[in-house]
């Protein structure tokens, strides 16, 4: 996602230890802690401006949500979300998805979500898909064994890629649609600030799960 | 497929032994020494009217191909591109695909293709769909070590339940296309009737590969 350069996005990141964790290493295996409650944790790997994680974590009290967004300036936009609805359920990263085994101990996610993530569509750049074997190896670490991935794009050639990807790592496919908004899907299903866009164009919603065990 | 009935339909079947096997039962473990060449042997379940397992053959001299069908009216049609083109790797089967490990023995197969198979969509057909688990699981014993399923479809429910029971019954899905006809599989793609008016039509056609190994 292109946007504007916010330069102002690092200090109200930092104003915020509420919402945005800044030493995410430090939480490592203890981030039950972190939450009011002990409950299952479900991660967002590209969280963009927060409209999802913060609607799943209205829907979901019982779930604790953590949003990860590499890009300062569009986190902050989730950050707002999270201040006007002060959610108790719901902490931020501004970091790297590569570094998610530093974040995060084994077994300690219940849930992986990737949303319209980048499909980097050119051959020499298969590494830096989310969907990537090198990704998958991290998610099966830090993912409990009833764990699973959940996966939306619009993207075609990202979503035949990692279905080839999911299947090849020995990972299981469930609750597959080639068209979410005219599913049974649609009735459960959150969007994101993406999704409303491109959905409205009429773009096809791809989705899947990928789980480690059947 | 609903087709009008052909009453000497069975005769003219029967007065073709050079194409259409009658005993298919007869030659398990033995199709080799039916065609005048050994090579691999591809087997199309549904064979329909036979464009597609004609025009392959055409294409591909060194494989053996066999079509099966349980329509006699249909099948009679595949029976004529036959005699048309005098092709000498086509044979046909009016049989019924629950019956595969009685035409076949253990890893005489290298390639089975499903072309359009009815997708009965009611939940308690299931056991009908040729991606169900019991057919797969006949695909597993007459295909060899490296022999796969192709699978063509414009029925987007049986698309998504067939990625689903394969990789339940843990296949490995490759070359995935959700637009067949507007991907580089087009290039060696032959169509069936069925395709031709479909597609005409701005239907998607959706393909996969499914491995019974890596």
């Amino acid at each position: 996602m292109r946007v504007r350069h916010k330069p102002w996005a690092k200090d109200k990141l930092l104003s915020h230890p509420e919402f945005v964790i800044t030493d995410p290493k430090s939480h490592i295996g203890e981030w039950q802690s972190v939450f009011s409650s002990a409950c299952p944790i479900h991660v967002e790997i590209g969280a963009g401006k927060g409209q999802f994680i913060t609607n799943m974590a209205k829907q979901n009290p019982d779930i604790n949500f953590i949003g990860i967004e590499i890009q300062e300036s569009i986190i902050v936009s989730a950050l707002d979300k999270c201040i006007d609805s002060q959610l108790k359920n719901v902490r931020l990263i501004n970091g790297d998805a590569n570094e998610l085994t530093d974040f995060f101990s084994e077994n300690e996610v219940a849930a992986i979500y990737l949303n319209f993530s980048d499909p980097w569509p050119k051959n020499r750049h298969e590494k830096r898909r989310l969907t990537y074997r090198s990704f998958l190896a991290q998610y099966e670490y830090i993912l409990n064994s009833k764990g699973h991935i959940c996966l939306k794009t619009d993207n075609q050639g990202l979503f035949e890629y990692s279905l080839e990807s999911f299947s090849k790592y020995g990972l299981y496919l469930q609750n597959i649609s080639l068209d979410l908004h005219h599913s049974h899907f649609k009735e459960e299903n959150v969007m994101t600030e993406y999704e409303e866009k491109f959905s409205s164009k009429g773009h096809r919603i791809y989705r899947c799960e990928a789980h480690f065990s059947e």
